[in-house]
């Protein structure tokens, strides 16, 4: 098993529906149920990344209601979750900080809806690993990640595939899926 | 694999923090993020139980916005996957319709993120099921689904278990997580 798995929730760059750059606003539920997600498959740490320094401000007001602040008291268990968030300005800010933590290499993962044809699935994945060396799992919002960010990453996951050709999944619903996957 | 597998997600009756019987307000993005998740799997259709008359109509608004409103011209794969929701004031309405669509006993599924004695692994499930009968999958939001709705239900699934005792996934991840658990 991946000993220490780190997540990257980006904003940016991604794509908007017509598949062009953007940097996206964030959606406050998504810190909940990623950070709720992270601890419960035991990710050592959650990255926001945005390059918005009013989007990054909000990042920290909310972790801070919810854990220094009544929002903790009354919800313990959401503190616990909380904690894990850290806030980067970018995803390669967030890979030097998780470095610099592990004293190590880091492997980057990308995620997306989309195929590519070298993608893995997350059993080729789990047997390629090494289990020493820290990863990221990055996942796009709105669109999902952009063609530069995927072509960076050292490994790209397979898409989450169900019953038919629909690929919409909410960002919140794949980090769920693709945790559970690697740690079950 | 399941022929007919319908959701549920319960708002009424479900308990509170402390464990008090309520019925809870709608989360619209819980619409969203279940429905895309049902539709990503091959749910063939997701009830929204509320017996307040004043979130059924919220609901059926939300849903018209997406299905004949602006939203689904913008975003036709939301469109689709909102047709999917069915609005009920109880969870008895709820399999009434289904068993009148399918003319087929239907079997009933709880979950939880507690652990009940009785309740089977997803594999177990999976290994018992009569596959001509159409499910419902019921999911509690607020603190989860009360003890008499449990005590009501066919069989009840196992939480969905992680590294640790942490057991505060939000109810999107949940229904993500089971679905693919079910269907992969």
């Amino acid at each position: 098993m991946i000993k220490n798995l780190y997540l990257a929730l980006v904003h940016s760059p991604v794509v908007n529906r017509n598949g062009k750059a953007i940097g996206s606003a964030l959606t406050t539920i998504d810190l909940h149920d990623i950070a709720r997600a992270s601890m419960t498959f035991g990710v050592k740490g959650f990255y926001v990344v945005t390059p918005f320094e009013d989007q990054q401000a909000l990042t920290h007001k909310i972790i801070e209601h919810w854990t220094k602040g009544i929002g903790g008291v009354i919800n313990p268990g959401r503190k616990d979750a909380l904690e894990l968030i850290r806030v980067a300005s970018s995803f390669e800010d967030a890979c030097a900080d998780i470095k610099q933590e592990n004293k190590s290499p880091l492997v980057t993962i990308g995620t997306s809806a989309k195929e590519y044809g070298d993608s893995v699935s997350i059993l080729e994945f789990k047997g390629q690993l090494n289990k020493e060396n820290p990863h990221i799992l990055a996942f796009g919002t709105a669109w999902g990640l952009s063609q530069g960010f995927i072509d960076n990453c050292d490994t790209i996951l397979e898409p989450i595939k169900g019953k038919g050709d629909f690929n919409h999944l909410s960002v919140r619903s794949a980090v769920s899926i693709y945790l559970d996957r690697i740690f079950n």
